[in-house]
């Protein structure tokens, strides 16, 4: 898969929105500012949630979001998947060939930190603790430099308009999926949905996200079989936690030359002398100045 | 009210973790990390949701969340609140004199987006539209700069650790209460349960949150009756739609001396220069450099 197969799209004028006001001075001005659409999610027929969304990839998302739930099983076949409107989509609805047993998860949400859409945790943990993730990945430092070098000046709505996550499906030292959206939990979610129905293996894959390592990131990480989650932002107690309890390499923090490594250290390979670490100047990055942040 | 009335705990040891790791160099370092644990919401015996808090304030946090859910009504009569274990809650039960209506609203839970837990917009809607803001509330921007200047380098668990919001309700240039929290929508609960029970008026405030402005955190701001919101972070397009709606002051990406407003801008008084802004040096800020960023 080449470079940034799928990249952030800043200038669909569907993802933004130029709304004036007034700046400290009290003259006007002009700023981009990101959509934030509600998109009703139907399995089967059957109302799951509404999400809020830029509204870019209401399949991948609808797809991974079940998926991510558990309430779409990896063998369930998908037999359609329809949304209204192409332009601003309102309803997504994901078709399959059997009956599904979400209904007893949906009486049973655990609303996450953070960023959060309500997690089925009794039931996700007993999947989690099945996952083997593969003890051979490795990440090599220069890898990690090069990703975030390429993330953080590639063009993207952050970039234009801010208040966005990002989340990035890489290989070695190439990003191949970057997703943004108004929550992280969608941004992973379309990327998983991406996987899915493009039959992308998790094997050899890195993934990287610009919010923080909390529970339900590690979770979905997890899930997804990628062995290596990398962030710019902080660490919550229970994330790392649960990164050590699955083996996942968990590297926060990661901004220049520095990062943090709290669980799978083994899986690094220190080949880099951080020289090739983009310098964090005032244009190219996201964050900068203290050693973590809160998103 | 005095200054920090309530402030961030840093050195908490319930709220933090000391957690091993490597750095970029493979060193060993030792590095804090915060808290995050599910606390389970009970009304009168029924469970409704559970949340992944800090755990510091779990009786505010109970009542805030209800009052922004719609789901205790300003004149319903709390008559108990109990928690199970003071140092490591795990349950909160609020009580009430009257059978409540929540039952209905869980039906239709809307994901909000960015950090969100299921926000009943139906309902909400219903009751933003009622709300009749203060029109004659004003924010100098002397204010405005005292309060960024105050909150960013009073000793917090974001300075600590990381990882973390903070929602600060303010008077003029005093920050009165600083709440933090994994997710920007408990610290802002958590504030609505405090001026619940403390009996602490709307009238002359002024909310502050390092969050983005979204729907949701503008909804909340509004049916706490409070007419100006301010952020270090940038906007949604809904977020601007519904604080126009509502004439709240929405202002964003408030950064040492800038800041942008795009609703309710004639509450703004331009009494400073900006030379009484705090310089965002690299220890003083928590970011720094993008007019925005994605939290």
């Amino acid at each position: 898969m080449e470079e940034f197969a799928v990249r952030p799209a800043p200038d669909d004028p569907r993802l933004t929105r130029a709304v004036a006001g007034i700046d400290q001075e009290g003259r006007p001005v002009e700023t981009a500012v990101v959509m934030e659409r509600p998109l009703t999610l139907f399995l089967n027929g059957r109302e799951i949630v509404t999400m809020m969304t830029i509204g870019d990839h209401p399949d991948y998302l609808a797809v991974g979001y079940l998926l991510n739930q558990n309430m779409l099983l990896p063998g369930d076949r998908i037999t359609a998947i329809d949304y209204d409107d192409p332009d601003d989509p309102e309803v997504v609805v994901v078709r399959t060939d059997r009956e599904t047993d979400f209904e007893d998860k949906l009486k049973k949400k655990t609303l996450t930190s953070g960023c959060a859409q309500g997690t089925v945790f009794g039931d996700l943990m007993e999947k989690f603790d099945e996952v083997r993730l593969d003890p051979a990945a490795i990440l090599k430092t220069s890898w990690l430099y090069a990703l975030s070098r390429k993330i953080n000046t590639v063009p993207s709505l952050y970039l234009a308009a801010g208040a966005i996550h990002g989340c990035v499906l890489c290989e070695e030292d190439r990003p191949l999926i970057y997703m943004e959206d108004v929550g992280r939990h969608n941004a992973i979610d379309k990327i998983a949905g991406y996987m899915h129905l493009n039959d992308v293996s998790p094997v050899g894959k890195v993934f990287y996200t610009t919010g923080r390592l909390t529970s339900e990131m590690v979770i979905k990480t997890v899930q997804m079989r990628i062995p290596i989650l990398i962030s710019r932002s902080g660490f919550t107690a229970w994330g790392v936690d649960l990164a050590q309890r699955a083996g996942l390499t968990l590297i926060g923090r990661a901004k220049g030359r520095r990062f943090v490594a709290l669980a799978g250290t083994e899986r690094i390979v220190f080949d880099s002398d951080g020289r090739d670490a983009a310098e964090e100047s005032a244009r190219s990055s996201r964050k900068a100045s203290l050693p973590e942040e809160a998103m």
